[in-house]
């Protein structure tokens, strides 16, 4: 076991190179065994073990910086840098986190989540070293389907005129979580094609040499203009970007690895290295269903088939349903995604309307700009995206859609907190960024069925509307209450007196639950379904304030531009004596666990809630 | 005169052909003579004047859709199609908008303002078009400079993949409004070189042709791969994208043109045209000097300069000083700009610290990461961005700054209302989509001076810190009151009873004259200048409610998530009989005009607020 042999940063280097291949297979099996009890990113991890390995041959740890794109392929660079015996708290409260973390350690250059950024964190980290006057080497890992992140581009063309050391690899499966798509990838998997550049450059170069002064052509055109050189390599794009090209290369051979990376060392300029990788290599499944074994649940290791079966469907199931459905009544709907058309659940949509389903890539900004055009052009489109990652589309949302009143429908899943992602990706600020824009209007369901009655609603509107959902199973009680949706209406669940809890989306199964504590203590507990967070029902709240002595909102949001905050501001104006008191996430950012785990936490479970009522109403 | 036949969209093709270079020169000399007088953009639309006269040549409008990338090239177009008359009120309050908008003519398809949208937009409307079963033409201008956005290049890569027609206007001239910057900008610059690509591949097939064989080979290599035929013509990185690329042409060329974009269209695919033009074309100031020109004051004609002397410094040039005064003192602080070195006041540190200033593009989202590469490795970047265009970074502000709490400074310009940019423009949201982050902290000075030491405070505060600070002219009042900077610490100026005004940033001013009028009229009124909006001071805030009857928070943001709702969510707490007023931007865009007419417009100017307040206090 090579594997027992690796307990802190480069031990590595101790491993005969023989035994290097072991190894590789050594931390697979670790891999496959580990997340299929832990549940976790396998695909991406699998794919980029030799790669991990050659990288840390070639650096030192934690002197030298890597910086992992997006960041969950980094396992096999946790289990080299001493973290081996964590695993099992993998993705859990206060355990092991599932993307770099600097303050896990010191080897964890640079915290990743979101997409495309590593180019410009290690240009940072690369121009700083330079700045300062250090040589220690910076390289960050970037995936082909981070490549079609805008933002990576950005950062491409400011380190192609950097003189300074940094390496770029590029880590080249194909696939960002589903497959790529556009004019990149329809790039590289050009260079990646049978018949190589290499190859065909070869040959040419043979064709030149065996004809008369074929030689001194080889030499003119090499020299006549520097562009004219990159015509004879692969990987043109780059070397037009102005970056060194070096590839592809395979990215299972550790050797081969090693010497490209060396190379790209002595270089002392900004250099992409081209690396060719299988996701989900080595475990048969995962090879076959990359996707599906992206982000995993547990797994049975023998069949690859999930531990436990699914019964009831998430949210995102019932936004496929209802999508599909939509696509068929209705000609104007189209559907939006940014690289996610398996998580959104939009595959179903895209498999029956095809012409009217849109995989834009890992393109939040393009992809909420290029849905106000679509209905500048009259059409209906829905752009599914996840709450964390609509963050990025901010400017867009304000300065392309909402200025111009377009009828942009946003459909936002994994809104609040999402649980074993962590920080990066809890949904927890899009009540409050959209909030802040004009004329948006933002919903969130109760249940499974408001979501659908939302929905529908939502392709119906004229104008810029959010509809924002958890995470995970969705919620099946209260089917009987059913009012149809009006807009700016909230819903009188219960209508008592004395406590009046408002709650927005999730938190109303969570009110439930406040509302059966405190009715054992005797209290009258009224519950509001607010349905509108923007705008708000100003009427209800009226009603609330006026026959209740008590008036509590609750949202899975922070609390700064939040629904409370929002509700506040309008009850200060009514001059009465009812006490507001407001449950949102308080202004921290919320690590990984359990939602329920961390709801506690932050004192937002019914316990917590109940307790702190009956301190507010003596 | 040809430019008194324009009077309505179209009415140029009545034009006869010898007349169109003289219709050019009548609308060179009327954009000249208008914004000499008015102020307005004037190198970027003297520079598209052909290509907008040759886009209206071979477009119908108002069926056809053009859009421009940022738009304050839009002026041709504004005239040809019917809005010359306007001109007189050009971005004036309730005049003729500086940018495109669909609420002006059914002209303009799609409001611009921010960079490097229109590529996304048009293709959304492309994509709309084709969906519906149209077949009108679309097309985007886009500047080489918005080219360094990486949203354009999200929308060129999902471009790629659409099988509709879609015509593509590389408007380049080499600028953005200072020089352009990195990888892309010195492909394109190849392209442009004298020894044209175009005339190297002629010369390479010669040398073919004239050898035995060379006629196959020819063939050959232009059959081997598509690839290899990207070799034989310009715009490569564009075919590498999947582009079809043609060009380059010589914009000021009105036939050269006009054939190109016919070419354009007839192929049913997304087209890339690559187009020369020179900003400023036409007048002389302006083609020495364009980014002088690019927004300008009233001006001149004869000699160039401005109209109105400026004697007093703004805010940007206090910035400017400290940051050179900074770069002296600490070796550890590093300038960055997204293509604004001018705008934002940082060419004087270019000059002095060229190893320290990075000017990344029109790249925001870059911009903020870069930075948190840069302050992971040590140092303390300032990354200087107007309000406006920092909202494209909000998510790299949380996610790849505030997470990891580096030290980050934000220098934020243009904060606040902007006058005669409008809605696209108006720095009014950073205090609330700042709010929502934890770990931020946001300051906002009262005057120049303040702004100079809460500069030379951030650089030496340890995590995320932003400073906004308003567009004009820095307030020169209060000199006398210059404390210490102290964190979370407000300042009372003025310390009574009966009324507190608690101002942030600019409005400390507007507080000090809403303060003349009422104490005029018999009341005792303290000022707070609050200094930190995040956090703020909860100590002065409880004092202000022991102490008055009425608190009066002010702000130039909009209400949700600002500083008053913050402060609110507070004093609520209290268990004080004080009222408290939040003055702030209400819940809609704010359109063009002057900052005093904006304010007052808005019920936020010095008389509306005391008369509020003396209603508030009965």
């Amino acid at each position: 076991m090579y594997l027992e042999r690796i307990n802190k940063p480069n031990d590595i280097k101790k491993i005969p190179k023989e035994g290097l291949p072991i190894l590789a297979e050594e931390i697979r099996e670790f891999l496959i065994e580990t997340i299929s009890d832990t549940g976790g990113h396998l695909a991406a991890n699998l794919g980029a073990v030799e790669l991990t390995m050659a990288l840390h041959l070639m650096m030192d740890f934690p002197e030298d910086k890597l910086i992992f794109d997006v960041g969950h392929q980094s396992y096999t660079h946790k289990i080299l840098t001493g973290r081996k015996s964590q695993f099992e708290t993998l993705r859990k409260f206060h355990g092991l986190a599932g993307f770099p973390k600097t303050k896990e350690s010191p080897c964890d250059a640079f915290d990743t989540g979101h997409s495309s950024t590593s180019v410009s964190a290690g240009l940072g980290l690369a121009m700083a070293r330079t700045i300062q006057g250090k040589n220690n080497t910076i390289v960050s890992v970037i995936g082909d389907g981070s490549l079609t992140g805008g933002m990576a581009y950005e950062a491409l063309n400011n380190a192609a005129k950097q003189e300074t050391p940094f390496i770029i690899v590029l880590n080249d499966n194909k696939m960002s979580i589903s497959e790529n798509v556009g004019g990149v990838p329809s790039y590289l998997n050009q260079i990646r094609t049978a018949e190589k550049y290499q190859e065909l450059k070869e040959s040419v170069k043979n064709k030149l040499r065996n004809m008369p002064r074929g030689q001194n052509m080889i030499h003119g055109i090499q020299n006549v203009k520097s562009s004219f050189k990159q015509l004879m390599i692969p990987g043109m794009l780059f070397e037009n970007l102005g970056l060194t090209y070096l590839g592809p290369v395979n990215g299972h051979d550790i050797n081969a690895l090693l010497k490209v990376l060396k190379d790209a060392k002595r270089l002392k300029t900004p250099v992409l290295v081209h690396v060719l990788t299988q996701k989900g290599k080595g475990y048969a499944p995962a090879e076959r269903h990359p996707a599906r074994f992206h982000g995993t649940e547990p797994f049975d290791v023998e069949t690859g088939l999930p531990a436990k079966k699914r019964t009831t469907p998430n949210y995102t199931d019932i936004f496929s349903t209802v999508m599909c459905k939509l696509g068929e009544s209705n000609p104007d709907v189209i559907a939006i995604t940014a690289a996610m058309p398996d998580g959104t659940g939009l595959k179903r949509f895209r498999n029956m309307y095809p012409d009217r389903f849109f995989d834009v890539g890992i393109a939040e900004q393009h992809a909420v700009t290029f849905a106000a055009g679509l209905a500048a052009g009259g059409l209906r489109p829905v752009v599914a995206i996840y709450s964390s990652f609509l963050q990025r589309a901010y400017d867009q949302i304000l300065h392309d859609v909402c200025i111009q009143k377009l009828p942009v429908v946003f459909a936002i899943d994994r809104a609040g907190l999402v649980g074993s992602d962590g920080e990066t990706h809890q949904g927890i600020f899009d009540l409050s960024y959209l909030s802040s824009i004009p004329g948006m209007t933002i919903m969130a369901p109760k249940n499974k069925w408001e979501l659908a009655d939302m929905l529908r609603y939502a392709v119906k509107y004229d104008g810029p509307i959010a509809l924002r959902y958890p995470r995970g199973q969705a919620y099946e009680g209260l089917y009987e209450k059913r009012p149809e949706i009006e807009y700016g209406k909230a819903e009188w669940i219960y209508d008592e007196d004395e406590i009046c809890l408002v709650a927005v989306g999730s938190m109303v199964k969570n009110a439930e639950k406040v509302r059966s504590i405190l009715m054992k203590n005797g209290h009258k507990v009224s519950i509001v379904n607010a349905r509108f967070v923007k705008p708000f029902d100003e009427e209800a709240i009226r009603k609330a304030f006026a026959n209740h002595k008590l008036v509590v909102t609750l949202e899975e949001n922070v609390i700064s531009g939040g629904f409370g905050e929002n509700v506040r501001e309008f009850t200060d104006t009514l001059g009465s004596d009812t006490i507001l008191y407001n449950v949102a996430i308080p202004d921290c950012f919320v690590e990984q666990g359990k939602v329920d785990e961390l709801l506690k936490e932050l004192g937002m479970d019914e316990t917590s809630i109940a307790q702190k009522i009956e301190e507010l109403i003596q």
